[in-house]
Formats: structure tokens, sequence, C-alpha cells
């Protein structure tokens, strides 16, 4: 079969179940899908010419919360509760669709220059984040944020779950478009919040996303209310089983990892922003020996400050060797995995993406390896985890249509997204003056 | 007078002691030197258009051994004992004036695109990281390494005291090369070793380099060997200087850091390294409260795995935020200033460089802020120290001269550079194999 597209001259990264590396090597898509991964040249109406460079399955950002690029660098070196209370609450009180539509296009332009082509969001005004997805061709999976104060997109939290149904309905047919239900934190959500979001999830058969144990007084909070650990309370709700995307997981003690294995709930680790709201460091090694599928996230990038996948996984290693005090903790080839394939697995999106594999979805970056901080290359795990950044990606190709060529966005217009994102910025530096 | 370049429209962020920023500000530079600073436009032959961008002293990278770049990864997430015995040692018995060479012009092409300025370097054949840094353009410190066991530069530590002070009198008075003194560490070096260079670099007044207290293990060794703690030993021997620029400090304690401080000794901290490598973390901000001047170095980047300081400084930032569990620990312009102020008073070039002040030499760098991952700007420190990368840096200017315009290096053939390196990867791997 002629593909309609062949990468050739690269080396072919694939994440697949053997860890297979093609040095040399050859990518087929047609239409959405990889038609062809080996050493031979396969026929193709176009070839895109690797160069040299890596070959590897777009990178997954399991955990963020898109539209808060608007905010990048709004309040720092702060604590968490100051920073959400007193700067990031009170903004978002004033949150509106074009804000959220605007931010979300700066961080899908971001993402797709950077090397990702899946995000997973929790935020609100959920709705024009799918839009700029779809806009700037990006798969996702977007969840409204559902807590129990009053929300500027759909009020009362009543509201909440109509809006929540309404997106699942709008968007569960799209090829890239995932719906999710989005209920914000234990400690933000009444337990009949908690259990109706649930139910949702259960219903239409979607993640259930939500953030977990990200601080200790958070986890006090919940012992306290309920008598019994974060993970217990969930599992006393059935809030706990493989569909359950569970962020941050950081104070979590060795019953609760065991809670998380039993029932297959994913984890989602930011290491940037846990260090950065210095909110600690969640025990992944110790999750991972459990045999639980932990991946990675940058969140927000007002707490991070940037999309980065290349550079969160190198901090991501580097963590934790030196949390264990130990440099063969963490390789850098289970680290990518937690980029790709683990966090295609988190998502429930492991027979579609995460790996090159014919069949799957093609969805495929390229990093260019032909750059001073990329030479020499003994090993591609290692060039790409400890050396690489976001910018030496040249080539993004999401369900098989290349929307980054030679680090040219194709699918929408950079310099009016800036345009719009710096009117945006005068704006929101009034509110905050 | 007339300016030779005039860089316009950009936010000044001069790093001044009153940490002055001149948004919408401009920089005049005659010859070598900063001959303006301000707000109204001067006259000069060529204009530099910022773009709105933030301008900043050079980056000063104070730790490295650059040639180390020929083995970027080369043996990945082993313990600090083995990588060196294993596989940088036995390497290292095969260099070449050569390979040295190619490794640093590699480096400083790097350094140079990541907006660095100026480097300390340690490592073998220095003479060949010197005329690499000319051919570059780069300033630096250049320190051969001395240590009792034979070197493939100069063989015994007799020749390699004789090589030193040959390097010291070929670059005295060169405008961008400084000379110094660089016994490895308190443990590769007898006592008389240490002895010696010490006097070396009190007869020549140049720094005196030394790894201190990068392991416990060290630690442990030099208290078994003399019965004293690293600083103790180094104050028993004359060692404890303005002018001593001491790497790592990690495993240091209260005693010890109050020696530090008595002695105005300068200390290089290297996160990312320290991380990859576990050798712990080093306590920066307790020793920036004794006042003892902190700055910033990558180390070589086979243990890094680049030379970005950009990505570094935001690792030094989060870093201290989890040891401390405080994200008010290290703040973004503190950290800012161990990559520039503090590394020139550390190297003792802060009359020099190290801030953009009329009179100083002219190490500029000009960051591109109409890029996804810096926009908004509510604060040119946070969005330079969070969100910046390498590849955001336009135009770099060292001495006066422009080294790299719009990204092209002007000083060297980049291609050639990166075939060169491919050769000796071919060279390199079949070593190992």
């Amino acid at each position: 079969m002629k593909a309609d597209i062949l990468i050739k001259n690269g080396i072919i990264v694939t994440m697949d179940k053997n860890d297979s590396v093609y040095e040399n090597g050859f990518v087929g898509i047609k239409e959405d899908r990889i038609i062809y991964v080996g050493r031979e040249k396969i026929d193709a109406e176009r070839i895109i010419d690797a160069k040299g460079g890596i070959v590897l399955p777009g990178l997954i950002n399991s955990h963020t919360h898109i539209p808060m690029s608007l905010f990048r660098g709004i309040a720092e070196d702060i604590p968490l509760k100051e920073w959400l209370e007193k700067v990031i609450f009170p903004i978002e009180k004033r949150l509106s669709a074009e804000l959220v539509y605007t931010g979300s296009l700066l961080s899908c332009a971001e993402m797709i220059m950077t090397g990702t082509t899946t995000f997973c969001d929790m935020y609100i005004f959920e709705d024009e984040v799918a839009k700029a997805a779809k806009k700037t061709g990006m798969r996702c999976i977007i969840s409204e944020a559902l807590y129990d104060f009053p929300s500027p997109n759909y009020g009362s939290v009543e509201n909440g779950f109509r809006y929540t149904e309404w997106l699942i309905e709008k968007w569960k047919d799209d090829p890239l478009v995932n719906p999710a239900v989005g209920p914000h934190t234990l400690y933000t959500c009444s337990e009949d919040v908690l259990k109706r979001a649930n139910e949702i999830s259960l219903k239409y058969s979607v993640p259930l996303i939500i953030h977990v144990s990200e601080t200790e007084e958070e986890v006090k909070k919940i012992r306290e209310r309920y008598g019994k650990k974060p993970f217990e309370f969930m599992e006393s709700l059935g809030m706990l089983r493989e569909n359950t995307i569970a962020a941050h997981c950081i104070h979590v003690d060795e019953e609760e990892i065991r809670l998380i294995s039993k029932y297959n709930v994913k984890v989602v680790h930011c290491p940037e922003c846990n260090m950065k709201l210095a909110s600690g460091i969640a025990p992944v090694s110790e999750m991972l020996k459990e045999g639980i599928c932990v991946c990675l996230g940058t969140d927000g990038c007002a707490s991070n400050n940037n999309l980065d996948l290349l550079c969160e996984m190198d901090t991501c290693a580097k963590l934790h060797k030196i949390r264990k005090m130990d440099p063969t903790e963490m390789p850098a080839k289970e680290v990518l995995k937690m980029a790709t394939i683990y966090g295609a697995k988190a998502l429930g999106l492991d027979h579609v993406i995460g790996s090159i594999e014919v069949g799957k979805k093609a969805d495929i970056i390229i990093v260019d390896s032909n750059r001073p901080h990329l030479l020499p290359m003994y090993d591609p795990y290692s060039n790409l985890v400890y050396s690489a950044i976001g910018d030496d990606v040249i080539f993004s190709i999401i369900n098989g249509k290349i929307v980054m060529e030679e680090r040219r966005l194709l699918t929408v217009d950079l310099s009016h997204i800036l345009r719009e994102v710096k009117k945006w910025e005068a704006r929101i530096k009034e509110w905050i003056s």
C-alpha cells in the first residue's frame, strides 16, 4: 500500500513493548494511521527527511490547565494557598470564554512547538479549550472543573453537572477531543458533588479526573472531615477504578499506594509544579514498583512556568535520583515512557496513541539531532531526556496531519495569537494593579 | 559620544546594585565597553532592535569541563564512582589535544547559543580550551586539572606545574582568557600537590579552582586521611581566600559554612549535575544567608547533559524550594544574580562583567520575548528563570563584539564543528565498544 507520508532517515524510537529502535528507519502514514514501521523504504506521496533526527511518539501531557498560560509568572515565589486564594481565584472570577480561548490557543501553540501532541485538561469554559484544540489540531481530554463555589462559566454546581453532560454529548464522538468529568479536589467538592461527578463518569464511561493529595494541609483536612485518608475516602465513594486519573498524589502512604495499585488508578506526576510550589515529592519510584501507571504532566503554566515536556522529563529523572540519593533511579527510558506510552494508558488511549506501531494513530514528532547540545549521540533516550529542549522538535504530526513543519505552525497564525495574548496581558495587568 | 552599537526597544535588566530595570530602554556600546544605559536614544553606527525582548548581562557558567561535551550521554544512570572510574577516567586516558579542541568548540557554540558569555573551566589540555574560546570569541577562566596520577597531557604532576605556569604566562594579559590554577580535589591531590598549586595561585594572583565535598565518601576519606573536615584541612594549608573557587560544597556543615564565609571563599553550585549523580543538595540558602557568594555552574555536560544556564536557573530555583519545603525560597531574581553578577564576583571579574553598567565590558545577550512560552510577561525575572530556555537567546555580544546574530553564530562555522564532532563520536564509540 502506498503511504501518504513516509518519514525517512530517522532513528525511530517506537516505545513499543519491546522498546524497538530502528536506526535509519522508516515510518509510513496513511490517512490518520501508521501503516509501516521498519527498515525498508516504502512508496509514498510525500517524504519527510528526518536528517538523522529522532522520530518518536508525540509527547502526552497528562495533567494541565492550559488557559492558565495567560497567568504565566503573574505571582511568584509565594505559598500555594496564597497563590491560589490571593491571585489565581480572584483573577479566575473574571474569567471569560474569550480569555480561555486565547489562553488555550497560546498553550496549544506552545505544546505543538515543544513536541506535545495530546494533553489532558481541567479548567473552566472547557468547551473553549476543545475549540482551541480543534483549531490547532491537537488531541486532548477535556474536563470542566466542578466544585462547590460558583463558577464564572456555569454558576451553580447544578449547572456544572448539566454543562459537563452537555460537553460529553457534544464531543464524545470527536476523533481528537475526548470529554471527561473533572471534580476539582476532595476538599473543594462536597461528598454529594463527588458522588454525582463519579456517577456521570460511570454513566458515560469517560475518565474521572481529580487532584489528590497535592499538599499535606489538604490531606489533614480530608482526615478531619471524613476520618479517612484521601484514597480510603475515594474508595468508600466508589471513585477508585482504572479510568480514574489522580493528579499529584504526593502525600500518599504505603496503604494508599496499595489502594491505587489494587484499583489500577492512574497517577499523574507533575514534578516541576510540585517543586515550584514546594508541595513535596511524590513517591513515584515506589508507585512504579507497585506496578502503578504513573505518567507525566506539567500542570498549568502559572506554576511551572512552561509546558515543555522535554524539560519536564529531565527534571523528573533528576528529582527522583536526588530524592532516593541513587543515580540509577528513574532511568531515561522509564521517564520517556511516562511521557508517552504510560500517558496513553493513563488517559485510556493506549490502543490509539503512545507508541509508533502499525495500526495506531499517527501522532509523531521529530527531534532534530543536528544541534550543538544534541551531539554526540551515544543513546537517543539519554539525549532526549537529559539534553533536549522543546525547541529541538522540528516536525509534529497529529492524527496523520502535519501540524508543524520545520518549526512553522501550519494550523494557526502564531503571530495573530501572540498579538491577542498581548491584549489580554494588558487587561490582566489592570485587574491586578 | 557616538556608540558603535545601540540596542533599542528592550527591557534592560541591568543586574546593577539597585536592580535597575529600564522598560523600552537603550544600551550603547563603544568598542569593548558599555557607554550608555538608560531611556534616551543616543547616536550610533549600528542599531540592534531587541523587539521588546529582554536585554541582560551575558550569563556566567562558573564551573564546567567543556571538552566533556564529546562524552555527553556516554554512560547514564550509574553511580558517580563507577561513572568516573569505569567510563570517564579510561576514556580520558586516550584524550588528545585534538579531541579537547573539538569538544571545546562544540561547547562554546552551545554556550553562545544559549546565552553564556563567560565560563570557568578545569580540564586537561586546557590550552586547547583557551584556543577554542578565542576562536569563538568567549570570555573564560582556564585551569589545567592537577592530580597525583599521570595526565595524558603533561604526564607527571611535576610537568603539570610547569604546564600551569606556562599557561599562566601565555594567557595572563589576554583580554578574554584568564588563567587559573586547578588542583582537582582534596582526595586526588596529595598534600604536597595542594600546597604547590596554592603557591602558584598566590605567586601569580590568579584564582585557585577546586572541587570540594561533592560526595559524602570524599568527605569521609579526607577526615580519615587528615583528621580534619575538608574546609578545615584547606584552612590549615592556607587555601582559603577570596580568590578560591570551590565547586559543589554539598556536604559542608555549619562550621565549614562559617569558614567559607570568614575567608570569603566563592562557592559554585551545580544543581543539575548534583541531582543527576545523586551527590546531594548543597545548602545554598544557608550559604547565601551567611553572605557567601554562591554562583551557578552546569558542570561538564557528561553529567548534566547540556550547558544551558537558562534551564539550570529554573532547576536551581525549584530544587531549593522543594529542599526547604518553602515556595518563597530562592526567588527568581536571586537565581539570576547567581548566574550573572555573583558569577562575576566569584571569578574576580565583577569590575569587568556581570551587570549592564557604564564602564563595564559589553557582555550582553538578548532574549526574544515574542515566543509562545514567554508571553505574557508580567515580570521579566520570572520569565527568564521559570519559562525561558537557551534557544530563546537571539543575540550575544561579548567584549563589544557580536558573536551571535538572530541565532546565527558569527565567529565559527557551526556545521563544520558538528561534522568534526560526528567523527569523534564514531571514534569514541569504538573505544567503548
